[in-house]
């Protein structure tokens, strides 16, 4: 066995989604994490690497370096994982390519549409493995619910309704010197989209995974409940889409009694769906006239795909990190592919790609447009 | 005892609002049904009479007849209810005051403004008592959401979400002789309003109700999914309040899996509230920073309202009835105080009044200027 | 219409179960209360039946006046309804029957085996009419479940789990003024079983309602959690009934957070059922090896039986007076039978007839000789 | 960073509970795998080995040949990770500890009190970590649930009601090739109990350890519903407790419906818990008189131990192999103790020891006992 070796950019100690991608990557032993820039504080940076069990030679002050250096490496890094702040993003990602590197990358994937785009270019001329860690579709059920629409088990789509409720950020909590806030709510280091970028795309993502439907138009009303931020902290916004359906989609990051609410239905002229992402392990399916169904993970008449997602037998529950973990086994697939010279690409999976990284920009960017001119229809190419 | 004597237009065999109403008013034995016009055709009447126990002298043709003959009879009607479809509301309601009988009226309470405008005149003039059955305000705990909500428990309102999904329409139930469906999908019965006027009413009185906020604008976005369809089966709509907050209403009766799914989500700066009207006997409640407490019906930590708005003891469920009989026991407790030479007035007390009425026609008559402009911002005096 | 004339024994002022009675009674209208010894003490009983709109005429200060007067009367009452503390029921019975009135009794039927043969023999003898509130055999879904276990959809019955859970006995009431605790704790009054009788029966006869299987043999062990208290306040019991399902009843007074929470659960070797009383609109069907269906009350794929047993569409919520009034409601059709000179029996219907009171009693009197013998197996003829 | 070495004994290919092993002992990165006898098939065994990255000259054919030469090692193992059927535990745990090796077992431990009671003799004298995989100790809801009954939260204890259904027994799925239904219903290898060994000693370890009392004394009913099959597949068990609290425990194979409903439910005089294992992440809290709580894994009110449990924040699940996962990263840190030559015994930790598997032995006896006497009660010492 031959582990893929990473390199994490961004991630180090108190991180929280840094965390989340190592461990798993860890889950099916498919990966070693072999370098880090961890983080721009050097001596924070090597502390992390040894907590990490990185070789301290490995860790790097900085990505240019690290990128510079793992690429003369016969044992360099073959995936770097970008887990900074967004408007890193692009430059990190970049530096990669150049380099004959993998890239997986958080969500948002940069800043404006332009980068957006200008990445895509990059990516696609690069001809290297790509991809955004739009997490929640890695869930088996969620597969499960967007096999069950690709097959007509719910007729035509009349409606898709998402919503993503936090409350972590009701109050300032930028201002009391939690990290994971203070960028999250600084428009320099986020982007254009507060709880927009950090959920919001997220719960557009999700919506459109499931419903093989695009978003046309959109009409946004944003909202900054809490004093002296400036990045909206709740949005709500209708949906028409490409197939024909309508929608909304709610992101707040002030609803209080919400953890981590991402919820999604969706509404045929046969049946209907119903999946939360707190209660992941069941899937509501409603045909038309008949008794409401439950189904569950890994549980009776699922389709192969969602199964084939599952680790654990029904009833023994699976969490975040696995649905998370899918997408990295699946990236793993499509490297060991491209190592025996097969020409895989991540649009030949379920993973997010960089063009889903690209939508989610131009989702963000239509949202504030609509918003800032009152709240009016703003069409998504 | 001296029971309260009720005429009813509209309700006869096979009708479902007319037979809750009944129901309603003999749960706490204050009333008892003498007259009726249940019916235009006069056989149908007078065998819907014979059914409910009603001296067949007292059955008549007419609303007018009704009217005329009742309000001569020493022993005549107290109290109209009026259950028919939409459109003949208003007729019946101006000769019901002119006849000095006090009404109680089903929703929407007429199909245009202008006749509501009216309306609210008469029964002002008249000083008769008048009560519009948005009966889901009748609820212990809808209740006890308002009281919290005025006590500040939530602190200052940001976020209100009130849905309410359904599915009987989400076939042309219209075509397969369903006369429910027939009159609610005819314009000319129903009014302007599809799902907006039969649900959407209902779920923006409630969004009142308990935020004591008012709509002061909103957008809408209508479908007709339904083929042959003219009036609207699902309402999308963004809404503004008076007090700040932001919100939104979904109204659809072809959301296929929800048979009446009303809920109510209220977010505060200090908690939030949940309340779905299919589990009636329970409320959620989410102060910041401490874990979620669910209030049941009659249970621990209850407003006096709320407590007093119960039969049952804790744990043995409350439904649909009671609710709707909590209104009917409230408007006896008015024409007893009446009878009394009391001043009571509607407005007195949480029963719906003419004005809530009106302002129900006024939300439909916004909603569709708002959609027919293609979605834009109406304001709502 | 002719309504059937009720007197009522017991359930005067402050009553919980009486009013109960009253209101299931008044729901369709087939009643009307006439006469009633509301209280041995002849100023409250006088009190009552003015709150209650009964002519004070017939307000009666002792059950055997009663009796004897109303049976003179040509518009005596034709049933009686006993809520009275469960030491009296006997006598009372008794003497309705000699008086040639039908009699709705609540439960437990008497205080010992040989007082529950004798009035099976006297109701035998009579011919009349006598029904046991064993109510929650009431509930439409209940009946939904008993129909599906005999129609065979859950194969050969395995397992038979029913709990009723309660707190209200959590702390020492009884000592605290209140009355309904004073009684139930109090032997003299309330009989050999404390949560064994007020709700060990209910859960036992809703497990042989159900089920279709008999109860064969038990095994008890009865506490008291609550110093100073003789009667049982939890009971846990193993059950082998006669198809050869095995199974178990807890019922307990002292579980703290239980409000009335009475839950039942079949296996089959096909399927499994579960409802909940504080959830009385669903019940969960689970067929072997496929997802989990959720059947509504007046929802999709219901038997005739359950249908019928419903007042309100499908997700308007009906509760436990509805269910308490489905008894009702087929006690006057088996009076209206009788009256009309047809041979009627409550054995014909579903209604818990006195041999249904009388295995409550022996259930209660082999619960307390298995515990009293330090939990040894204990048959049950 | 120093990562401690593993072996394995059983969870070749195919196998459930060796994977979960594994896949746990990734998670915090403490364990690297690096030998194991995979299965007694030396050609399984090799592929295992390659397929898990596993040197193939550490794939040895049988245990006592890996105990040996892994002891001759330098790099030897340090931990053996045993999971095979319940049989062979006994000689394999023996050989470990033989050769200095500390021991992670599956439960239960061994197939007879004999067998457990000498096995835990040779731990305490070989001075030797030892744990026994009662997994479901790890969730953190369940310490916090052990930590708010140890701090008195609900006052002193009444009732312990504790339940483990599932249905994938329910058919005949030994006679179908399924390997794990094959040992489980085989006496030869799993020891006499059936379901009582498989699950129902988990839900028995659950009880003690929330409870913090132990079981004295116990009635049992066992059931083999499967025909054909000799070993029970459901187990209804009266308790009780060294506290004075009464209890009942229900396992069973082929409650048709549940996956793996393992739940607890403990009342006290002040306040109740409930936990599910389906639903891990919610502990529900109910204090006497007042609302419902519900506290989240990581949320808002809980301990530190509990918090500390947790890899991810509140509203992102975690499952089954996190909780798995704290036992094998407190395993961790008491090698690690050891290895700086510190005296940490896994009875200063929260995992289960070779003791609690002792008790697990001995509950399984006195069960079959009881159930063959009759039902009877049985000590427990």
């Amino acid at each position: 066995m031959n582990r893929i070796r990473l390199g994490m950019i961004g991630g180090g100690q108190g991180a929280f989604i840094g965390n989340v991608h190592r461990m798993a990557s860890r889950l099916d032993d498919r990966y070693e994490l072999v370098a880090g820039a961890f983080s721009s504080d050097s001596s924070r940076c090597i502390e992390s690497a040894r907590e990490l069990g990185v070789d301290t030679a490995r860790a790097y002050a900085d990505y240019q370096t690290m990128a510079q250096r793992e690429a003369a490496r016969e044992d360099g890094i073959e995936v770097a994982v970008i887990v900074t702040p967004n408007h890193l993003h692009f430059d990190i990602a970049r530096t990669m390519l150049s380099a004959g590197i993998h890239v997986i990358c958080d969500k948002p994937l940069v800043t404006s549409v332009e980068d957006a785009v200008q990445l895509e270019a990059l990516v696609h001329t690069s001809g290297l493995l790509f991809a955004v860690t739009y997490n929640y579709s890695g869930y088996p059920l969620v597969r499960q619910a967007r096999e069950m629409v690709a097959a007509g088990e719910l007729g035509t789509l009349r409606l898709v309704q998402v919503e993503y409720p936090q409350d972590w950020l009701a109050t300032k909590a930028e201002a009391q010197g939690l990290k994971q806030a203070e960028w999250r709510t600084d428009p320099a280091r986020a982007g254009m989209g507060g709880s927009l970028g950090d959920i919001g795309t997220h719960a557009f993502h999700l919506a459109e995974f499931v419903s093989g439907q695009q978003v046309t138009s959109l009409l946004a009303e944003l909202d900054c409940f809490v004093e002296g931020r400036t990045l909206d902290d709740n949005a709500q916004i209708l949906l028409r889409y490409s197939g024909g359906a309508k929608g909304s989609l709610w992101a707040s990051q002030v609803a209080i009694g919400h953890e981590n609410g991402l919820r999604l239905r969706v509404y045929g002229d046969k049946a209907s769906l119903e999946w939360q992402q707190e209660d992941p392990n069941q899937l509501i399916f409603q045909p038309l006239g008949e008794p409401r169904r439950v189904l569950t993970r890994a549980g009776a008449g699922l389709y192969r795909l969602s199964a084939e997602s599952s680790r654990l037998p029904a009833g023994h529950p699976e969490g975040f990190l696995e649905g998370f973990a899918n997408l990295y086994r699946e990236f793993a697939d499509c490297v060991e592919a491209r190592r025996a010279g097969k020409d895989r690409h991540i649009t030949d999976t379920l993973i997010p790609a960089v063009g889903d990284g690209v939508k989610g920009v131009r989702f963000i960017e239509a949202a504030v447009t609509s918003a800032r001119a009152g709240g009016v229809w703003q069409s998504l190419r």
